[in-house]
């Protein structure tokens, strides 16, 4: 007896149809509720069950499949779900009827990418279907029974992403954070079928990625040269950790504003900040009236954009404190040969043009913060702006989409800001789409993000704070519209945060209760 | 060259002074700043300093000390010590003139009580002095130089708390808490001179503590009977490791309130609630108007009164719901019997005074929360109230002292409840005599409790939402009033949390910034 999964685009197959297939390793509680998460668009289960052996189980390729054995990506998920199911079970020797012995997948991608990274357009449809008479059930999900044998019901899914971006931003800047926290925070991603891991890298505080064509920035901005840094080869795992599970890596440099860090290493960026009519020793934003910022953004985002081989970089572009331009003579006198009168943001615009300019170039998509959308800055078709003012949240998404540009949501998703009790239920009840606008411009928001900033996070607390309240995003970008049902919502998020507990993540609880096996790290 | 520490009490010398000594173990920074946490009541140091190794230096008893190598509290925390000093550096083979090579640590307690436990009572004050021509300066403090060695500066110590009960409230009920958490939370309690561990480990969600008497309390109130209880094993083995740090114990088994997991083990302990003129099916406090219920609690802390050493029992009293009594047509008829009319409060004070007078039979001492006081029950002199409620927190305590008895203040110190950004300082600022009433009455507050309730904290996030939140309160419990200062607190406490780090306690950051060595678990 086997079953058939159909995958239609190979990056992502693996990520995507495990989440509901091995990933959403279910037990069946007294509700009888079937705790997937995030839930499918369309699926139906039956009390028709199967047991599933780790001696007679296996995850083939189908023989209609586009990708085989050479296909790194399936055989690491293979492993990583197999190992999800079975863990340390012993194997025994005799194979049952009841056996459901093979699971085949079939990736209907024309090209078998294998080695390709996921995209903004990758397809993330998956389908499990029977194959009578082979298969005369349908396709099931694996669950403990109450023996701790694993099972498998008759289900039906047809599973398809409300929206195409659904991503996570981490800070590590404000705290460096280890690799081991990233990784484990891109197999969370995974279980939650989050797709962009958004790495605000560099900030004001420190300057951990280390340049090939700059070394000065991390040697000098990094809160330590060698011990809190990502070398060429650490960003590399991560890229390849993260592409394996369907995620793309976006890194933000944010510039003209945050980045004081970025002053150590490169001389002459910033703006030296003026007390009266003297420098005053601190320095601002970039300096946009120089050549030699244009130069080094040159170089270094030729760098960038061959590091990091998504389509986009996201540029930054947000809060820049016009203070210190203003207290700077040749700001002011650059500002009168512009014609710019007194307005700053004018001045804002004009770096932020010739930025965009320099990362056009490199063939590479942008994301900018809202700010940049704000101020008028000519942005290429393609740009994302990001939306994170929680304040008339829905007149900027009126106005971005309707001036045609592509948007993601982060505003009422900023994870950093915590308060006590149930936060995630405020998380999931968000409607991105529900804001004034044509369908033309609803179908331009392409996403979300939840946004972890780094403040009053490390390595320490990060990965509790995140999971599960990330978990409320993740099904409102991923399920239907129509799944808005709170107290559902719990019994199945409960479970799947015990869930991500025993594949070793430390999400914390909703509320009272007990996961069967607690968290056994500190 | 040697060096002396005294102490008074052998109990808790150890836990104390070592928490200067060698537990502070301190890095200068550019403030040329000794991070000490608590601050010690008097200190002095200066810029001479000698050199410490591993092969050299050694922790030795004093010749007029009236403790030796037969201690294991002592013998155990020289280990400890040494250990958070040298971790894992090799020794060198030769000793310089410079070195540092010995600390000798004389107990002046006449009754070298090894075996003891730690007490209300206990004598925490410790001293660090020199002893020329021997050791011509006087003792010093550990920290790294530039170089990553070991120095220890002169330095003057002599300590002792402002105030004598310096607790941490865990609740293992609401979740369940692994065996390891606690412990590691016992270390960080050691760490931050906290002296009492309140363990709040049972209540409505479970009854993890297995009874030799009622087994079935844990096998039929624990979320599990086997994975989700504490062994009395367990329980021993909690116990000693506090001893070991100088921290009581003390247990809360808070009735009649708060007891539904209770009712699971213990036919009729409840109170049947009433729908109309029949049982819902629900059940409320314990039933006080049975003699069984008097039954069960004499034998329950019997038992109660042996396994835990410690001299005080909390018996809990808080939030006791009277609608269950109220429905029940027994208790209203037992209400006019005993002419309490419609005053529920009544019927709660003759349930708790009978708890006491049963409990003070055991010859222990007891602990209750405020309202216990505030209905005006009759207790035992040397009862200690723990005043919790936030509003009229200063009036509760004018009226619990003014009545003569012990108080503990834990309102200002829910650590439970959180929020964006350096709450530590709200809890650094309160002044816990700043009350109307006598000197008399102040002398009556002994102390505080930083709780951390558990309806939101399980091993997942338990560590870093409690450290370095709670040091905030152990500074403000054990050093001199008049050190108020937030700024220069900050830097302290940063350098603290890091040190925490360092010894594998995931305490979260105050705000951006980073440790030398981040915490590498997860």
């Amino acid at each position: 007896m086997y079953c058939l999964l159909k995958c239609a685009p190979l990056i992502l197959a693996v990520a995507v149809c495990h989440g509901w297939l091995f990933g959403d390793f279910v037990r069946k509680q007294e509700l009888n509720e079937i705790s997937l998460w995030p839930i499918p668009q369309k699926f139906q289960s039956s009390a028709v069950a199967f047991k599933l052996s780790p001696a007679s189980f296996q995850i083939v390729h189908a023989k209609q499949s586009s990708a085989g054995p050479s296909c790194s990506i399936l055989e690491n998920a293979f492993r990583r779900y197999f190992e999800y199911v079975f863990g340390d079970l012993k194997s025994r020797k005799k194979v049952y009827d009841s056996d459901l012995v093979e699971l085949q997948v079939w990736i209907t991608s024309a090209d078998p990418e294998c080695d390709g990274y996921p995209s903004l357009q990758t397809d993330e449809s998956c389908e499990l279907f029977s194959l009578p008479p082979l298969c005369s059930t349908a396709p099931q999900l694996v669950y403990e029974d109450d023996y701790g044998a694993n099972n498998i019901n008759k289900t039906e899914i047809s599973d398809f992403p409300r929206f195409a971006h659904r991503g996570i931003l981490l800070d590590s800047s404000r705290h460096f954070l280890p690799l081991k926290v990233i990784l484990a925070n891109l197999e969370a991603m995974a279980m939650n079928k989050f797709n962009v891991f958004h790495w605000h890298i560099v900030d004001d505080q420190s300057f951990p990625y280390m340049s090939r064509t700059f070394p000065d920035l991390s040697q000098k901005g990094a809160y330590h040269p060698f011990t809190h840094v990502y070398t060429p080869s650490d960003v590399k795992m991560v890229i390849e950790f993260a592409r394996m599970r369907g995620i793309r890596v976006i890194p933000e440099f944010d510039t003209p504003g945050h980045t004081r860090s970025w002053g150590n290493g490169i001389k002459d960026l910033l703006t030296p900040c003026y007390s009266g009519s003297s420098p005053s020793g601190t320095f601002g934003p970039v300096n946009p009236i120089l050549n030699s910022s244009y130069d080094f953004m040159t170089e270094f985002f030729k760098e960038i954009s061959t590091v990091f081989p998504d389509a986009y970089i996201h540029l930054g572009g947000d809060e820049v404190d016009f203070s210190c331009w203003k207290s700077n003579p040749d700001i002011q006198k650059f500002m009168v040969q512009q014609g710019f009168g007194t307005d700053y943001s004018k001045l804002e615009s004009f770096y932020v043009q010739r930025l965009l300019d320099i990362v056009a170039a490199t063939k590479k998509g942008y994301m900018v913060w809202q700010e940049v959308f704000d101020n008028g800055v000519k942005l290429k078709d393609d740009t994302v702006v990001e939306v994170w003012m929680g304040n008339k949240m829905e007149e900027e998404l009126q106005n971005v989409t309707g001036a045609g540009f592509t948007t993601i949501l982060s505003a009422p998703w900023y994870l950093d800001y915590i308060s006590y009790g149930q936060d995630w239920q405020r998380y999931y009840k968000v409607e991105p789409l529900n804001f004034p606008g044509t369908d033309a411009q609803k179908k331009l928001v392409i996403g979300g993000e939840a946004c972890l900033w780094g403040e009053y996070v490390d390595a320490t607390n990060l990965t509790p704070r995140l999971w599960p309240r990330a978990s409320a995003v993740a099904e409102r970008l991923w399920s239907d519209k129509s799944v808005t049902d709170v107290g559902n919502a719990y019994n199945r998020l409960a479970q799947h945060r015990c869930r991500m507990v025993k594949r070793g993540i430390p999400a914390e609880p909703l509320f009272v209760g007990h996961c069967r096996q607690e968290y056994m790290g500190l």
